[in-house]
Formats: C-alpha cells, structure tokens, sequence
C-alpha cells in the first residue's frame, strides 16, 4: 500500500495541524511523519509533502518519485535536492497570493500614509500634519511579476497608484508598466517612490538591492522586503539611511531568521522588522492543492509542473 | 459689483493657496479676504467661504445671504452661526469621501495586520508571527452610513471584511449589514472586531462612546475614531485599556485640538496619535465644488443645500 510521508522542520505539536489539514484534503491517502514509518514500508513512499526537509531524511525514500515543498519559496531545497534530480513541486495557492497581495497594499498605505513619520512624532508629542499627496502622483515599482508580483500590482493599481513592474523576462499586465532586464531595472528603480520586492532568491537575485541599484531610487524613497532576504545588502541599507537618501524600509525577511538579537536592524527608527508574516500560508487551501496535485499523479502517473532547477523557482 | 468673502482662522501664508485655488475655480468672481474688503463694501458681498470663521466678523456682513463652508465637519458653524438664521452649506466632496475610505482601509489594515503588535515586538527585540486570520472572519463596524461611511463600507467590503453599518435612520447598502437606532447599535456593537466611527458631531453623538457602549465590544476589539473627538469619552477608553478589554485606538480626532502636551493619550502604548489627517481636503477640487455651488446661486438665486441646523448637520 502506497504511503506519503511528511518531512518538515516542526515539532510534533506546529506539524500536527498540517498533518490533520492534509488528511482532511486526501483522505484516500495514508499521511505519516517519516519517523512514523516503519522501515520495511519507507519503499512505498513515492510522494514526500515537505516544509525544510533534512536532505539526509529524503535519501532514506529509495522510491520517492517527486516532493511536494507546502512553502512557495524552494530555494533551499532546489540547493539541497535539486542536484539529486528529484523533481520539487512547489506551492502555488491563489490564496498565499492574495494574501501576499494585500500585505502589499496594507504595507504600502503605511508608507504612503506617513504612518512610520506619525509614530515618530507621537513619541516626540509633536502634532504635525503632513502633506497628502494623491495616489496617482505616487509611484510604486513592483520586483518580480510572478503570481504573487502580478496580484500585488493589480490590487496597487485598484487603489490608484502609479504601478510599474520588472521582471527577468518581459511581462504584459493590464495597467502595470513593465520593465525587463538590467536597463529596464535601472528605468524603474529611478521612478520608484516605494519599492516592492517580490523576487525569488536566486543566484541572479542575490544581493541584487545593493548600494548602486538603491541609490538610483528618488531622494526620500522606501523599501518594502516581501521576497527572500539574501536579495537586499542589509548593511548598503543602513548607508543609504545614513546618507538621508531613503526615508523607510518594511522588512519581513531577513539573510538570517529568526533575525539575530542585537542587529541593528531591530533598533533602527527608519526600519519595521516583521517576522516573516507578509504571506501567511493557509493550511487549509494548501492541503486542498497538495491533494489535488498527488490526487492527479495517482489517476494518471504524472508529476505535476515543477520546479525548474536551472531557473531555481 | 459683489464680491465674495473668505473668512479662515489661518495665517495669510495658509491662506494663500486657499485663495489661489478658489480663484481658478471661479475667475469670473471677486474674492477676498473679509479684511482686505473696504468698509463701504462690505454690503456687496452676498456669500462667505469660511473654514473656522469668527462669529462677529460674519456679522460685518450686513446682506450675507449664505455662507459655504470649506469643511465637511461644521459642527462649531452650526452652534456659534446657525442660531442667526445664516444657511450654512457645507463641502459634500467625492474626493474627500475617497480619501476618508482610504484612510479607513488603510488604518484597519494596520490593526488588521497587527502592526502595532509587530511594532511592540520590534521595540522588545521579539521575534514571533502572530495568527493569521482571513479578512472574512474579521467583522468591522461602521458608525455613521452618511457619504463618508458608505464609501468606507464599500471599500472593506471589497477588500473581504465582514462589514457593519450603523446610522440614525436604517439605510440600505449592498453588501453592508445595516443596523439603526439604540437597539440596533447595541447589536452591532457587539460583533465588531474593529468599530470606526465616522459620525458629525451632535448633541446626540457627543460622548455616545462611553464605558457602557465600548464595553459591549468583542474583548480584544479595536477602536478606530476619524469622526469627531467628543464623540468618543477619552476617559473612558482608558479605564477599558486598563480593563484588558479593548487592543488599540487609532485616534485622529480629539476634545481638544492640537491634543494638549502632557494628554495621557500620546504617551500611551495602545493608542495611535494622529494629528487630524484622515480626510484631507484636496483644495482644488473644493475649490471647484465651491465655485459650482456660487455660480449656480448667481444664474438661479437659488441657496443650495444646506445644513439641518436641528439635525446638526
């Protein structure tokens, strides 16, 4: 009897709600946590459903045929299993969309309605209306155009901003200027009052926010970090803050998470450390596509669309 | 020939941009300040634009017809004005409605999203996301259904929030559960996880949210006041933080304006300070309204709509 197995970095008490949300959307299919298998069945296992797998445990599956990753962003994973050539599918959940597309609209009105500024004159007790400038004369350039990008553009545009967009290949959206390329990047990055970044980590993508490309965004801009925080050169960050030429960043992603104690970036009055919330997953909506991708696997022995390991997303 | 007035407790360099705009709008008119109009003219003027006018400088005007004010909220115009029978219009403009609804998506994503929570956390050095819930099991509660709550209704309505509305007499807008009257409050009240008020102020609102009513409020809810400051009893909202009972209040309005140093309210950690900014005028499009409303009296001699001065407003 076929078995999938669970393989996540979780303690039994976080993995359980996946474990019970996953069995509710396949119940025809025997989920178990890998060390829950017994060692004469682990060849059953064809299909792994994982979240930060210990590549190690994955070689114990001698007939695993593809893995399932329950986040979106898979990069450690095509570093750590891509080279074995297991096939990875990643999540792609219209949900984790448009969540992530709201946290961009409600992270970019905390910019935009100088909510940072007004915290900074409550604690000084200084009562000062700022200037209101209308949505459309403020611009907002979007990092990545894929599923997440592409609906954090469109629910920009509803609200009436002036909404760019750049990609690596160029991109056709209703109402989002696009850009591709590294001229392209440069066209947008010096029209951005607010920069969103939504970029898989790849090596093309690693520490691409550096000094050179933020220092080209208008005098008084801000940053939101929505994507992988190896992309933004943390510290060519603080420098541009020390220089006065950026006024805030929104950062939910970090090169080391939890972010360590004692970085400066926790106490830096121009920047707002989130943990990591910005796309919240929803068990519920995952499970239902993981179940519908290994539902279509078992009726027809098709590995769903994967990750391409070249490309790295 | 006549001329128009403009009355304004701003300094001249304020007012400047004022008078630039309403100008645009209507070159065909004279419009000055009341104290650059000389003494034997002051009979010509037939209408008064005023924001915040001194009583016994509108008594100057010996044949003052009507008088328009520049803001939406003339509360203050009614008591000190309308009592001598001068017809108060007041601004009714679509912009301000857009960006008051703006205002209100943008703050209820702000408590919404746990930013103050986030922010609590960052001052602490704290790493952890907190649960997250989907828009539609979040339940925000309007007060006031006039032109400035529908189109906030409409706009968290669209953005997934279970919506609330609260007005003096029922009203019927899609997708919004409306409720009216006493009774009617006290339901409405008791399923809001975040209530904001949009309400003029009258005799009847003055201080309406007290212990009593804010008590009834789910424990945990939020509080949003873009209305009017003595809508809301201060006072009282403290006891309730003190209590545990309430999260946060994101306030913009105040008893007394600018909030008076020292006000316990800016220094403390479950209140959001703002200093009167949700619904900014946008001068040129009231200029604009303002000057239709003029010429119209000019061809028909027609007042237009205006204040109820029993109702208030």
């Amino acid at each position: 009897m076929s078995l999938v197995a669970l393989l996540t970095d979780m303690n039994r008490q976080s993995e359980g709600p996946w474990l019970d949300a996953l069995r509710l959307a396949m119940p025809e299919e025997t989920i178990r946590p890998l060390a829950d298998i017994e060692a004469d069945r682990l060849g059953h296992v064809e299909v792994a459903v994982v979240a930060n797998p210990q590549p190690s445990e994955l070689s114990r599956l001698p007939n695993l045929r593809w893995i399932h990753s329950l986040w979106a962003g898979v990069e450690k994973l095509v570093r750590e299993i891509g080279p074995t050539g297991v096939p990875i599918v990643r999540l792609v959940d219209p949900e984790l969309a448009r969540a992530m597309a709201e946290a961009v609209l409600a992270w970019t009105y905390y910019l935009f309605r100088d909510m940072p500024a007004y915290a900074r004159q409550q604690r000084e007790g200084v009562w000062k209306p700022l200037p209101y400038r209308h949505p459309s004369n403020v611009t907002v350039g979007i990092l990545g155009l894929g599923e997440l990008g592409t609906a954090a553009g469109l629910k920009l545009r509803e609200a009436g901003f002036a909404t760019l967009g750049w990609s690596r290949t160029p991109k056709n959206v209703a109402g989002i200027e696009s850009f591709a390329g590294e001229a392209g990047l440069a066209a947008m990055l010096s029209r951005s009052d607010i920069l969103v970044c939504l970029l898989p980590l790849t090596p093309e993508t690693n520490g691409l926010l550096d000094s050179a490309r933020l220092g080209t965004l208008p005098a008084g801009a801000s940053l939101i970090n929505f994507g992988r925080g190896p992309i933004l050169n943390e510290g060519d960050l603080l420098g541009l803050f020390d220089a006065g030429h950026l006024a805030h960043a929104v950062l939910d992603v970090f090169r080391t998470e939890p972010l360590p104690a004692g970085d400066p970036l926790w106490r830096h009055e121009r920047v707002t450390v989130l943990p990591h919330v910005s796309g919240p997953t929803d068990r519920k909506t995952a499970s239902r596509i993981v179940a519908a991708n290994i539902r279509a696997f078992r009726a027809t022995g098709a590995i769903p669309a994967t990750v391409d390991i070249g490309r790295g997303y």
